[in-house]
């Protein structure tokens, strides 16, 4: 019998691997940070010992969430300013705010409370674009959670960049920095084209190539960006970007929202990838990403909350729900979308748009062990006949128990273990004082 | 000074008023059933002593939610199908499955449950359409939950009534039976034009004009039942429900998604309302009322969650939530439908709806105590700008800390006080089982 770290002991396990296996009465065997065996509890608990059993029985336990589109710091700005024009609201709201706030304070303690909101809500693994990232990087490593982040690149200076090879000079320092840590990598990250100039994304497109990292950025969010780069360009975004060599397996595109045929076939040709961002799209009236589209013509979709100023919350499974139900509504069809392609979207689907795919988004043998523990004991997931319709359709995050990251245990009994969640929120709290006093004068 | 019940000290309370008061800390005196003092705290706690004294600091206080539409026996069905064509759906899964199972036994525990769900997610009244009503209106009573409540009427024989002449005898005994309760209100409800005559229609009328009770039905929730009832009756249904004079202002209609421009004046020509079920409409692809439209003609509409079967949970926020998005995303305006005026569509209107305008949905002296509070100290409800962004946007059920309906607290630190929970659960748990067996076989 091999002793091993520890042994999530008899919950129903839905593994999200590539048969959606599903274990009725299931344990999961963890050593260092790796499942080292999962399946039939009576099987896997007459091979492992565990110096620590966690009790799994009347829950769920599934891989952790990836969300795979967030801007964490901007938990700073969460209602803000709701229910305006795009252009009112980043203009006279957004914008300013971030001009005159955003510093490393700010990107540290809107990350830890980003952190601490995420975890309590069951996602392990997300990709951020922000800036100062280098403090989103500390505090995600502080607090254990799994990370792709970049910071964001602009023609224009930003508070922590003043020329765009700034931007990239500092993006290159964090993939050296954070070359060897476990939990965080860094990616290349250009705010938009409508924000960078060809020649800003040409250099970062090769920054990501000299380090062979991941590349993305925000893509055809809505009817007005995407005449403006017709007119830019002169031909179709995506053609522009498969022209100068942007399109790989290693792209892959925020939103996506006014995307079409066409663009999807080259998307698909390329091997990108794609993240919906369902929630964020209808509060900024934005449209609706082509999904099902997508889905049909092989691309990988991952699912992401955007940032707080324009959801307000990090939840994932606010946003399952969210994704399942619009895609119905906006084709007309019940049977599209269902709660498993949703909760493959938000777990194993995107980590492999992360790039993230052999190490996390599933629970099997070799695998990280990232994994959430989710109470079923409640009215409101009660009874159960479908495992991935309680995830999608009736749970919130709140419902989860237990979250495990890289084999540590970052969250027991909704209790935040890595995070000093009232020393965050606090702070926040102040820095949001600077924040509106920053827009009264 | 005056002694009281109890006083509710030092929140920040949303009254949800004509004026839409917010009291920055501020305190609610409650005497037995009714609120009978508001205002700032200092002002409140001058006044009256309270035998009990409920801290509410960093807490939000508002009128406890109003689910205008549900079903609430159904959560018996949560998940047992989803992502389904309509017609599939209904009688490969739900029809049979009801035919076979609802009985008494079915309709008082599926119905516990779901009290438990509304009042652990804050919801203090509810508008319900099922059969065996009077099990509701039991578990209601016992619950402690303020409710109206209808028989589902057919042309066809229901599990609880062979005619619809019994159908009717059973309302009018449930309308005698709960004449003088404080909580239980009865109305009259045909299930729908498409499954009940003209003549059923005309007689549930009468009815409910004999006793001076509400009346509403499911209309024209999708394309095909409009089309329908165009061919049934040869004209708009609207009209035909006009004609026979069931337009009033006790008159509400459930969904109304493809009610159109005409539709809309002819219902607000006659007061009549409508409840918006959001989430229901998009699972099943039904499509998308047209609420801006409603409310611009000045139409009181109110918001309610369906069933456990097509939503497939009973929280009040995110259906607020889904409201404000969905329909910013269907008019491509994010200026539509505000966290503000959905508040009030889950609060005071949704009183409105159901005829209980002047005893609950908004907090002023004189209202019965129908109060809810809820926790800020949270990661996701940090930093706070504004209280209606945090509702709409950001909240979720489970932040409700405690619940009082009618002067009653029913639930404390999440703790229910008139529901065993454990035992609805495990009841719901096993009539389930009998519900999976009768379909296999």
């Amino acid at each position: 019998m091999q002793e091993v770290d520890i042994i999530i002991s008899g919950g129903r396990v839905l593994t999200s691997d590539k048969k959606d296996s599903i274990i009725h009465t299931g344990s999961i065997a963890i050593d260092g940070d790796t499942i080292v065996g999962i399946g039939r509890s009576k099987e896997i608990e007459t091979r492992f010992s565990g110096r620590r059993t966690i009790d799994a029985h009347d829950c769920l336990v599934m891989p952790g969430l990836i969300n795979s589109h967030t801007h964490a710091a901007m938990t700073c700005f969460r209602g803000l300013a709701d229910d305006m024009e795009l252009m009112d609201w980043l203009n006279n709201y957004i914008f300013p705010a971030e001009a005159r706030n955003v510093d490393p304070e700010l990107a540290c303690w809107g990350s830890m409370l980003a952190c601490a909101e995420m975890i309590k809500s069951g996602t392990t693994t997300f990709c951020d674009m922000y800036l100062f990232e280098d403090e989103t990087a500390q505090v995600a490593h502080q607090a254990g959670m799994r990370c792709l982040l970049g910071e964001g690149l602009f023609d224009f200076p930003s508070p922590n960049a003043k020329t765009p090879k700034e931007g990239l000079a500092y993006t290159r320092m964090l993939i050296e920095k954070w070359a060897d840590d476990p939990l965080v990598n860094i990616m290349v990250e250009p705010h938009s084209l409508y924000t960078c100039s060809p020649q800003l994304i040409k250099d970062a497109k090769a920054l990501a190539n000299q380090y062979n990292v991941p590349f993305a950025t925000h893509f055809l969010e809505n009817k007005m960006e995407a005449k403006q780069l017709k007119e830019k360009f002169g031909k179709r975004a995506t053609a522009f970007l498969r022209d100068i060599g942007c399109l790989d397996e290693r792209f892959f595109a925020f939103h996506g929202v006014c995307m079409d045929e066409e663009d999807i076939k080259i998307f698909a040709d390329h091997g990108c990838k794609v993240v919906h961002n369902p929630e964020s799209n209808m509060k900024l009236a934005s449209g609706v990403a082509p999904i099902s589209s997508m889905l049909e013509h092989g691309i990988t979709v991952g699912l992401g909350t955007d940032g707080c100023a324009s959801n307000n919350n990090l939840d994932m499974f606010g946003e399952m729900g969210t994704a399942a139900k619009l895609e119905k509504t906006e084709m007309l069809d019940p049977t599209v979308m269902s709660a498993k392609t949703v909760t493959r979207m938000a777990t194993r689907n995107g980590a492999r748009v992360l790039g993230m795919g052999d190490i996390t988004g599933s629970l099997k043998t070799g695998m990280k062990a990232d994994i959430i523990i989710i109470d079923l004991n409640k009215p409101h997931l009660t009874p159960m006949y479908d495992e991935y319709s309680h995830i999608v359709y009736a749970a919130g995050g709140s419902d989860v128990e237990t979250v495990i990251i890289n084999g540590r245990i970052v969250m027991e009994n909704r209790r935040l273990l890595t995070i000093n969640e009232d020393e965050a929120m606090e702070r926040v709290r102040k820095i949001a004082e600077r924040i509106k006093g920053s827009l009264e004068t």
